[in-house]
């Protein structure tokens, strides 16, 4: 019973169906129909119009999206522990030639507009210090928690004062919306691009950044090029994208996700450092406790030396989160 | 009748049983045991040791092999109408940070000895000049033509005299290995890197880097990761790459692309800017040749004012090729 | 009797006094009187609004006007002999993050709009092939030929129909003002951005970058502080340019030395390679030739197997020019 | 009476006469006799091997020393409040294409074998996290605190024993020497590259790269080219360099700075943020304080709310200290 990330779990059913029937297709790169196409649907989704990028990774989505934003003697203000700030092998230094993350603090990884004032109103406006050119927030957080469309209008008009982009790392971006059951337009007010993930939630390897600028779009086709993330086959990615938005797919993925989280939860409220508002538990239990649950064959990661993380999936079984959270409860 | 380009060809099936197969596994990245099987399964083919990275693209295979040999204030010597010097979107400048592409000449894109020194010959060793740190070579050509064992041999001891890496764009090379007849250790000799092509002949969205010398594995890793290529769901790459090799599905996929390309040129030996080697036709002919073509259902590119390119892939049909062959007789 | 080159020339006495003046402030940085004036001197020099910054080298001003210009994934169209291809270490690639340099023919290193479009016009508008985003021209070139203002009103008026920014290296651009005889202002319609070169001229360490668009300057000014070019003692490069400027000391420099070249010219017009438009002298002569010279006490440097360069500066007395022509005329 | 900075200070005149003296020569870039000396006269300064770069500003050296011992996946470890951090306009994040400067704490910005630790044992030896490749610290460091010869060799000690580099930021080394009063042998025992400051010193544009690890220097100098910072006469460079060490002269000019921030020192020593060990004072005092001793003609900057920050220089007359810590004394 894995519960050891959401990254890697088996492709939804339909997302192979319409991989296969993408086969069909020859033409090169994102010049095919279902490319070409991505533009509606998820303006459809989002209710305005967009400009739409299949890539492979979270990574690339994260980083193409930022590169399109910021120069290279620029910054971008970001959570210290942002996933582009930890987890990406120091992806956005690459993909920005060099702009910085300006590390700003936030409970459960989110950021408010006064961490991120805290980060950049002490940056004197000259060139000695790196001025920062855009926020990046994740929804749902590193933590899974999850931004409020309120919070996020505060951060985007705080981002509109400063002359400054707003970013969304939406890895887990269906899980949030399952969370704030709001239309998906009211979350993404005031964001110029969002990675929209699907890796996580079903899909094998596409991931959408959705500009809501599409002058920003632009310059990361050429950035795609050149970052070996145009694939000639694109259309399987597109295919992918597609079939994560065909009948909700992306919803009611996150909401199996969701649930599975929830449940689980409900057996360790105590022990939780955060609010279980997606697909991801932080469980404090000692090492003694976690190897317990190792030896009933439950995979997680260490959280440090007294936590454990756990996270479920759109293909996690009801029967397994209940054996979790009954093994837990049992500790 | 498609005859655009060998790089949005279908699927091999063989290609998509093995993805089925990989999705029974869930660990994340390139710790599954088909990533982590694919240094053996080259070894094999090479006969000698190597370590294998997958990536998605071609372009990410070249750069990231090309990022481990070559400091940024270095350069590749490389023909001036390399894949990597036309066709990638500045994406050495990027992977390398700004080292320089030096172009040498060569008849059908190939280089030689002479047309390598004649470029770093007259380089100063010194500062004002950016010195060469490796050498790259394309197998089967841009033009479709073939390196021989003694023809690397010879660019390889160059390479070796001088201090520099030679590294081999394979994307067609299991093209030029149908056509060369000889062991795939043979063609390598002298090798330090190989972008070990799949997805132009049958593979969906892997390409292999095959290090022959393994610490330069060690550097693309990291760089592997900063590039956002590192699939969370890599298992998917590592299946295609190994569904390939297995049964010599390379050799037979590119033999059957060969073939047709042969038939093809049977019809047209007066026309041809070049021998026929891999699966690449240069056909001269006039625009309203080429319309009349257009007009019988081929697709293909203009090359330039005078010449069409005709490409066959795997899947090509031998009545296909026929129709082909015959049409351009008839011009 | 050295004709090396103009770059190692003496410091003018006028540069060193306003250098020890320039000692008597003590503002860091460009926050220094004399650096806030230079916008004025330039703009009365070329007769419109400029925006100035000083750098210490002229790879450092072309780069940083490049940088300001073109984006990272983007091309500079230069002459294939341009100083920024050959002779800078890569610098450019440096700088501007991998952006390519397109190199274009031209006899004398003069680009033309034809040699432009011949590079530009074959390129696709796609990604996947580097678009251009700048041209650059040297004045005077690397052979000492020099644009007139017709000419670069042809180049610049491509560059706008094109929309493309254009940079002129202006190392020995007072050389070419004197061959001109024209308001300067004349010599820059169209231009956005000059490396004014005053090392080459009797400076020591100073070069200016006038911005036409002094929008590119707000860039520059933060990358010249990345690049590690913002001098805390900067008051001493803005004295060195002020006082270059002062009484038209660029152009009596250059006079001087273009007159030296002008004399030796009218020695060996039958064995020029260019035309003597400025400073340098380009000298068909055997290696035998070339030792019957140097073994006269005449340092200058090989140009191939059978040429000599000769270069005069601010400072090249008249006996040695005249000692050079006889020498030269006795061969 | 200035205290903001010693970065502005007047040019020593020993300096200015160096300079005068260099213009004799006529060897361009760093081919001549003076650049030529200085690994001799830097090695009898060390005592053992070294080899030596001019470069004009502080974050130029850094830079240049870092670039060389960290690839762009890579990352440096460095204090919270480094001047590369802090002060140099994002410049590692370019010359180091990326490479990230990860943040350590430490009491007046020494970093300590357990601070650098704290940061770098977390590091899991994995391609999602930058693997430090280097530690930098500053000698005397932003805060005018001094390590000790044992302090740095517990440093060096982890250093080596984790496979990194150790650089040194010595903008005030001489400051820092002057303090400790050892050979300056003992103070770079373990470091691999320091930048040697002069230009808070009495040069005017001038620092050193010293290299104990030669073959680090080998790779600089093609990065300081590529960087634009090979000045054609580098001779003046040269000049300023020598003229620090002939004599000691970097020490007496030292010496004088510290002894005026002793003296001022002595003053207020209940309101010193830092114990004063260079030639900087961290003073508490309010906003009405401050304005008192602006008002008296005392030139400083502020240090947040609550303090000023004072520096003084190797022209720092005795009776300009004096007065401020009498000033002060009197607040």
């Amino acid at each position: 019973m894995q519960f050891l990330s959401d990254n890697s779990a088996p492709v939804h059913p339909a997302v192979w169906d319409a991989m296969h029937a993408a086969d069909a297709s020859d033409t090169p790169y994102d010049g095919d129909a279902l490319s070409a196409d991505l533009d509606a649907r998820f303006g459809d989704v989002f209710g305005r119009e967009c400009a739409v990028l299949w890539v492979a990774t979270g990574t690339a989505a994260n980083c193409l999206a930022l590169a399109a934003m910021v120069p290279p003697h620029g910054a971008v203000v970001c959570h210290k522990e942002a996933h582009i700030e930890m987890d990406e092998g120091g992806a956005p230094g690459f993909y920005l030639h060099g702009a910085k993350l300006l590390l700003a603090q936030g409970e459960g990884a989110k950021l408010t507009p006064e961490t991120i004032a805290a980060v950049i109103d002490p940056i004197r406006d000259d060139v000695h210090q790196v001025q920062p050119h855009a926020i990046s927030i994740t929804q749902a957080t590193e933590y899974g928690r999850v931004y409020t469309p309120a919070e996020i209008g505060e951060i985007a008009a705080l981002a509109k004062a400063r002359g400054l982009r707003l970013h969304m790392d939406g890895a887990r971006f269906a899980n949030a919306m399952v969370h704030l059951g709001v239309a998906p337009g009211e979350v993404v007010n005031g964001v110029d691009a969002l990675s929209f993930g699907c890796v996580k939630n079903g899909a094998m390897s596409a991931e959408a950044i959705v500009f809501f600028d599409p002058s920003l779009a632009d310059v990361a086709r050429y950035r795609r090029k050149g970052a070996g993330h145009l694939q000639s086959k694109g259309r399987f990615l597109a295919a992918q994208l597609k079939a994560m938005l065909a009948d909700n797919l992306w919803l009611t993925s996150a909401r199996a996700a969701n649930a599975a989280a929830t449940e689980i939860a409900q057996s360790c409220a105590g022990r939780l450092l955060h609010p279980v508002e997606a697909n991801e538990l932080f469980v404090r239990c000692t090492a003694a406790e976690r190897e317990t649950l190792r030896a009933q064959g439950f995979g997680f990661y260490d959280w440090g030396a007294e936590a454990a993380r756990f996270v479920t999936a759109w293909n996690t079984r009801s029967e397994d989160a209940g054996a979790l959270a009954k093994a837990i409860a049992s500790l």
